[in-house]
């Protein structure tokens, strides 16, 4: 008997902010499964800055959702029926999964993951793209030496807390920057954060050049805008500044300035690098080996902030996006 | 019987383009030389777009020139007197000599130089610190690789002209970015550039698309605005962006907007970055063994653009800002 998906389709394109009204939740038969497929049963769903991105017209690293197809999503899940040799029915997996209740998938785009060792969820988070991506971004772009100065920005969410911890790990002074008192508060008590901003509340310029008396030797930027700026007012010379998501410019709807002291790269000899994770693919096992004996050392701290519910799967994108959440957001199916 | 100086004092800090009322000529006398000085009479002066940096008050990779103080240029010139061991009468020299007739400098800081394998104002340009500037931003920074598309703006300026002459030679296409059809014509039949573009002319962003059909691997800046934000938009994966100038910003005299397409930076995996040539002074020597041998197998074309007379440094130095200029512009002190 074929069980009933629940799935949000992408039905427009949002300008600006997404709106509920941008998808459609309806719910349809899972499909047969053909050769080398696997039904899986979906329980955790990645919300993630970059999906904003998918929501557009136009390519960019990876093509858009088309109108009326499933939202794009990472997930993780458990396997229900296989045709493929590589997965059993109860094995948890973790994958391109969607904006659903159950999805059918290729095998091969599939990660087998060991739920004896960590939580589920945590697949989505310290232990999958995201800590991959802190970790890349950080190691390769950045280059950190130990007793380098490396601020983060959006250092309360799900990569740039990471990325902190990480720095720390390779010992560095680490700065963050976030927006509010009680972010910056479990910056420096739960992840070990040297000094924080609360961009909201001080002049970042000024508050750079504060923390960071001897300039930034690594910036890890999330957000673009006004803060890339103040940091690259505040480069160290041969500084290497990480691009790793504009969320500030994400959601806006006429073109936004780029950072207009970018010749602080001449004066100060300095780069700044762009990259995406998936490019490093062949070296995902030994980073998340790396990322996992951390963790179990107690030396890197994983926290994880669960919606609860498919349907509130509109508004829990938005809270990204407004800023409230504090480590790596998920959807709980249920 | 000491010399008389014709100098050109700094007398006021421009905004916007400099006039001929932001100096003073002025004659004095030479002051007697102190231990370890030598006095050079000038006989050419390099213009560069850097010297209107300079003109402003705060520090940059250099500190500013005070106002009352001689205007700060690279020259070259012939020993007239000396206190030192290492220079005497008659040997030609290049230097921080200022926009005088006659410049009173420490030994330290003068370079011998021979005018019987090059005439002495090519010194300022290919075998000087343009050619090193090219050198080192292009192969240390830009890292081209032969097949590379090496695409440059300002591509008829001083340092523009050398870096795609060094580009063809490193087996690289080169395409140039220039103002007007004679410089574009300059730039094929004289130097071997692939192709031109006359940004004048030309959708800048439609142009290099046509002439870069597989993106640009390396792009060598010395313009900024629109010119570098048309680059971004074409740039191949792994893209190197090399921060040498911007000569579209100088004069400003409201902040430039940055490049707002920056995130091609992620989208491609590329990075821009700045330099500052002084930072490679200990492998001066051997960069200008190669240019040296360049234009003697006549891989290599040199082109200087004299203006004749010291009193004509306001016009001259404008001229680069005009766009009016081909190769090395100097002075000729005559």
């Amino acid at each position: 008997m074929p069980s009933t998906n629940q799935a949000f389709l992408l039905t427009a394109r949002p300008v600006g902010l997404p709106r509920a009204t941008d998808w459609q939740l309806v719910a349809r038969d899972v499909p047969p499964l053909g050769p080398d497929e696997v039904h899986v049963a979906v329980e955790y769903i990645s919300l993630d800055p970059a999906m904003r991105g998918w929501m557009n017209a136009g390519r960019s690293y990876v093509p858009p959702v088309g109108v009326g197809e499933v939202m794009r999503a990472l997930g993780a899940g458990r396997v229900v029926a296989s045709t493929s040799p590589s997965f059993a029915p109860g094995d948890a997996v973790t994958g391109v999964l969607g904006v659903q209740t159950h999805a059918v998938v290729p095998a091969a785009g599939l990660t087998k993951v060991d739920v004896a060792r960590a939580p589920l969820q945590r697949y989505l988070g310290v232990l999958g793209m995201t800590g991959l991506t802190a970790c890349f971004g950080l190691l390769e772009v950045g280059r950190p030496r130990p007793g380098d100065t490396v601020v983060v920005s959006a250092a309360a969410g799900a990569v740039g807390s990471v990325v902190g911890q990480i720095a720390r790990i390779q010992g560095c002074r680490v700065v963050g920057i976030a927006g509010s008192p009680g972010k910056c508060q479990r910056l420096r008590d739960a992840y070990g954060f040297d000094a924080t901003i609360d961009y909201k509340a001080e002049d970042v310029i000024a508050a750079l050049r504060r923390e960071c008396p001897k300039g930034i030797d690594v910036f890890f930027d999330n957000v673009g805008g006004t803060i890339l700026e103040a940091a690259l007012a505040n480069l160290a010379r041969h500084a290497r500044v990480v691009i790793c998501g504009a969320i500030a410019q994400y959601n806006a709807t006429e073109p936004s300035p780029g950072p207009a002291n970018y010749m602080a790269l001449l004066v100060q000899r300095a780069r700044m690098e762009g990259f995406v994770v998936f490019d490093y693919a062949e070296r995902y096992a030994a980073a998340l080996a790396d990322l996992a004996g951390w963790l179990e050392a107690g030396q890197l701290v994983a926290h994880e902030d669960v919606v609860e519910g498919l349907d509130r799967f509109p508004d829990a994108l938005l809270r990204l996006f407004r800023g409230e959440n504090e480590g790596k957001l998920v959807l709980h199916v249920g």
